[in-house]
């Protein structure tokens, strides 16, 4: 039978079987799109060796197409689509979801694509701090009709053990640094190609460069809220996005489809990797 | 030949061949989920005379899992996901379309869900101004990091012209009212049934009677950035959505599935009408 679990207008955890479904998740990650969730389940699966010949991965929210979710034995694989109120209502009840289930000692990472600042496209950014578009690491949001000023502070120890990952595999280059979370793509990120620009070049350089003065090395639009809920719910957090270009040579991706879709695998082999070595160091513990 | 249109990675209107696809659109539903936007293709084909049996509506943004755009005759069907940063992405690259595209006298309606407040679920809400959480008729954004206010004004004539249908169709309640949009589906809407709370249900209802007396009678997710930048490309623009429970009575939907399935036709049923009676006048004059 299916159950519907991520749905803003059905969701109901506490009367569903959690503890035997769910109990032993350890790790979730979260991303955009459905389609890179469902693909992301399969890596994990041939990674962790749980993978079946021919298996097909039931969509946990099928019934649904707002999200998407697949459980690879103790990892979650979730989408949460675009933009801070969309990966707000899917953490709430993924919150929800795991405290109903008694999870202890969950890991949480975001996986995602952003645009890169002073780097060359390609390279995996670690989050070492969520900022909003004035350059502070905070996430506000209105309550009550009243301003609330949340930390977005993330779990340090994870992205030292998440860079060293990247140093094992040697594969690609990976940096810890702060991402800038913004509420629109085109205005709120300075590009010059949306549907409306009132600035210039000049002005999108030198916001871009103010960025650059605070740390800031991409821009992505999920990561400040996912810190700060991940921080109330003493989630263990990170978030690791790979840069597709460097918006300070443009606003429209330039490399090939296949260099792109090799870019988007970063993250994922990363985490990966990431997993893998602690589910085995758990093992000889 | 397949062609994405919506897709921030890789969207390049101006080199597509849009005059011949989309010149002819008269009309453009946007609402969140890609599957009820097919599902108001198949239905507004049908309306129009336009069905063609065992038609098969094909997807043009296939290649993304983002959005979904269907196109029936001068109708255009697109889904814009949760949220202002979601939908203000499609809005950006379906403005460019039209651009590009020389469309000419083009109206468009949100479709949605939403909830009420003081009205019988299933009441169907044109909306006369979109509100921020604060109860102000404004849609703020970031821009270069400096704050920017732009007006959520829709269009009053198109709104009458909304209500006068509901009047022909007399199925169910339709008002004009002011709409609330908010970042957040929980915290943001004053939801006890989060995954965070730190407020009381006398708190919820203080601040839900307050949204009452500034005219607000639903709360949904998109409509002020949809106002603004409908409003600042010129485009006739409305806002339709059915309330699927009454927030000063409950948090969670307690209508049986079949009820909350039909209200949900309710928008799509109102704008099927209006679209009809345009198109039946066009041709006529």
């Amino acid at each position: 039978m299916k159950e519907d679990i991520l749905y803003h207008f059905n969701l109901n955890t506490g009367t569903l079987n959690f503890p035997a479904k769910f109990g032993d998740v350890k790790f979730v990650c979260v991303g955009g799109s459905p389609w890179r969730m469902k693909s992301f389940a399969e890596y994990i699966a041939g990674e962790l060796g749980l993978a079946v010949p021919n298996a097909e991965y039931p969509n946990i929210c099928e019934s649904t197409d707002r999200y998407a979710m697949y459980k690879v034995g103790p990892v979650l694989s979730v989408s949460h689509g675009m933009g801070i109120p969309s990966i707000s209502i899917m953490l709430h009840e993924l919150i929800k979801l795991l405290y109903h289930a008694r999870c202890t000692d969950v890991t949480i990472v975001r996986l995602g694509t952003s645009g890169g600042i002073g780097l060359h496209p390609g390279t995996v950014v670690i989050t070492k701090q969520p900022m909003d578009a004035t350059f502070l690491p905070r996430f506000e949001q209105v309550i009550l009709g009243k301003s609330v000023v949340r930390s977005t502070e993330l779990d340090g120890d994870l992205a030292e053990e998440l860079l060293q990952c990247g140093k094992d595999l040697a594969e690609f280059d990976t940096v810890i640094a702060n991402t800038m979370c913004t509420l629109d793509f085109y205005e709120g990120q300075a590009r010059l190609d949306g549907a409306f620009c009132s600035y210039t070049e000049e002005d999108k350089q030198n916001y871009l460069a103010k960025a650059y003065a605070a740390g800031v090395r991409n821009i992505e639009m999920e990561s400040s809220v996912f810190a700060a809920m991940c921080k109330l719910s003493n989630l263990r957090a990170a978030v690791v996005c790979v840069t597709l270009l460097d918006r300070q040579k443009g606003d429209q991706l330039s490399s090939s489809h296949d260099v792109l879709h090799s870019y988007q695998q970063r993250p994922q082999i990363l985490v990966g990797h990431y997993i893998k070595k602690k589910l085995n160091a758990s093992k000889k513990s």
